[in-house]
């Protein structure tokens, strides 16, 4: 069902857990099962997401996505950070099974949310 | 979103992984998401389950359902085990916000479909 690389991301996922200094935070619920993800993302004051840390109720196909995620982003800019999509973490993955794509769009849109908020709060 | 005894099930996950030499094993995909669980059950010569393992790629309450049927089955006979309901082990949790209900309906098919094969192949 699952590529080699998206096993090795399910199985060991990176970045799982909470930053309790977290400068932003963000999470939300699948509209297509209600699983929630969260995102904790520590930024410096150059703009650089020097942490990134997640936790989810959400499949295989979520933990994945969310473990792929954190590696695309971390160190990288805000700015950087907001241009990563949903198609950029499924192909680092090398694909996702279509029925569930729609899984790993979630990880995209918490992480955006708490990046809105960021920069809306500065 | 989920009570105690269900993220209690969700992180400690009772008798994950394989039986190298099962009596019987199943695996089914949810027809709702696609996540696949396998069931492995090894069963003496008395019909009772000795041992009963899960892997699963679903999600907290698929991973949750899964745990709890396995303590509920462990050392029960077949004919035991083939009156455990989904109800069952979804009270046993202490009950699942309704739209995650039909994640964990998959442990009940997939053992049921464990202990069909076995009284078959008997
Ligand atoms: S969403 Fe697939 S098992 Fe729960």
């Amino acid at each position: 069902m699952y590529n080699d690389i998206v096993l090795d991301h399910f199985q060991n996922p990176r970045n799982v857990g909470v930053i309790e200094d977290a400068t932003v935070v963000a999470k939300e619920a699948s509209p297509s099962c209600g699983d929630t993800t969260e995102f904790f993302l520590k930024i410096d004051d150059n703009d650089v997401i020097t942490d990134i840390k997640f936790r989810t109720f959400g499949c295989a196909a979520a933990i994945a996505s969310a473990s792929m995620s954190t590696e695309l982003i971390k160190g990288k800019t805000v700015e950087e950070a907001r241009k990563i999509t949903n198609k950029m973490v499924v192909d680092s993955l090398g694909g996702l099974p279509a029925p569930k794509v729609h899984c790993s769009v979630l990880a995209e849109g918490v992480i955006n949310k708490a990046l809105d908020e960021y920069v809306a709060n500065k």
